[in-house]
């Protein structure tokens, strides 16, 4: 597999073998955020929809979708290293021929993606504001991952607006001391928040991650929390719901 | 105890027989949701503070508190039979040195309760939107306690707002499906949310109450999700959590 890895990357596993995908953890890995995002996000099976992950880093949401769904997926990530990382991802799974990878700004996505034409956009952003005296990853690939260095809440909302058709789903991880923010500006860019699941690290613990499910000119009704999520159990294991997304039903 | 009661009243018992209430099932018995919020607001131990209770109902909430704060704890109710009955709860309980009922309308609160002077108001106010073609109990005083008749959630956050001093907490209960309007309802008459509690039936079932808590002209950082209540378990009967607070520890 040597052919496919640069520097300190590696080849890990998602759904008990089925994905593999490279990883480097002074570049970037996943997180369990973006694994509960693509449990989360609702993607129709058949082949006719076009769906978008946005700052993709090296795709892994655009992989987990690839199990749900035939249509096309497209990644757009900022970091040219990452979306490298992805591209030759897709390409040891094999699956050319459903995700592509774009290197680019999201905010220039209807360069590549027409406007009003999407079905379905995800997006694990970055969580922390950019405030001059945060401390920050001092490694520059981990910093724009998770500082709002190159884009923000306010951005993100307006690009995946932007390429949703009228009725299309925007699904989201963040984090919860931001919700009153989420809500505010899914509003401001014509996304009806309609579903969230807290996720809980522990059973007794205060909620450290949120998915939202936002439709596009959907109607200000109907708004649903969902059965929350528990991480790890007493013993400090997944619970078995987590445990599946990673590493699917019969590991 | 009968010259207590009216017609079809009777005296319900709370925290395992250290409190009495006057309820009635034809005009007012108070639902669990008032009990989540006697739990959830956090009064001061003290005697020096001043607590409101607005859409108080039979006074539950104000009874609850009772036993957490020797502060004073003034209610206010629209509908008069509802007073009546929570006046005579306070004298049945011998609380009517700390515990006061007004009956009035909460848009005239400032008349008995000096603006900006309050440290903690909790409510549990009406859930439902009027709609003139919703169906409605044909009991008037079931119908006010639960739609939107006579006031509404922005009026009930005016007020709260006028009522508390700088930095006092507002505590309120709500249904989920109405998150996105309550927080910009908040923000829109400067109540800070710092913390929420989402209430779920069971495991596995969506949350269908909510408990939150803002804090006048506060910062609009620190937003938490505190860890989840459940109400029922598997066998119908009510979990350790709840159990307690309804009947208290050593029931």
């Amino acid at each position: 597999m040597d052919q496919w890895l640069q520097e300190d990357e590696r080849i890990d596993y998602l759904l008990s073998h089925q994905l593999k995908i490279i990883q480097s953890p002074t570049v970037f890995s996943f997180s369990l955020d973006a694994v509960l995002l693509g449990d989360f996000a609702q993607v129709p099976r058949h082949d006719r929809a076009t769906i978008v992950d946005l700052c993709a880093g090296n795709g892994v949401v655009g992989l987990l979708l690839s199990q749900k769904t035939k249509s096309p997926i497209i990644g757009i990530e900022l970091q040219k290293r990452l979306a490298g990382m992805a591209e030759r991802s897709i390409q040891l799974n094999g699956l050319e021929n459903q995700l592509t990878m774009i290197h680019g700004n999201l905010n220039q996505a209807t360069n590549w993606i027409k406007k009003d034409s999407v079905d379905v956009v995800t997006c694990n952003p970055p969580y922390f504001i950019n405030k001059g005296t945060s401390v920050k990853n001092p490694n520059s690939h981990l910093a724009i991952a998770r500082h709002e260095l190159h884009t923000n809440l306010d951005e993100v909302m307006k690009e995946t607006s932007g390429l949703l058709k009228m009725n299309g789903k925007a699904y989201f991880v963040h984090r919860p001391d931001r919700l009153i923010e989420i809500l505010a500006t899914m509003k401001k860019h014509r996304l009806a928040p309609k579903k969230m699941r807290l996720v809980y690290p522990k059973v007794g613990k205060e909620a450290n991650t949120l998915l939202i499910e936002g439709i596009k000119d959907g109607k200000d009704t109907g708004f649903r929390v969902l059965p929350p999520l528990f991480v790890y159990g007493e013993d400090n294991r997944y619970l078995p719901e987590v445990s599946e997304m990673l590493y699917g039903k019969n590991d």
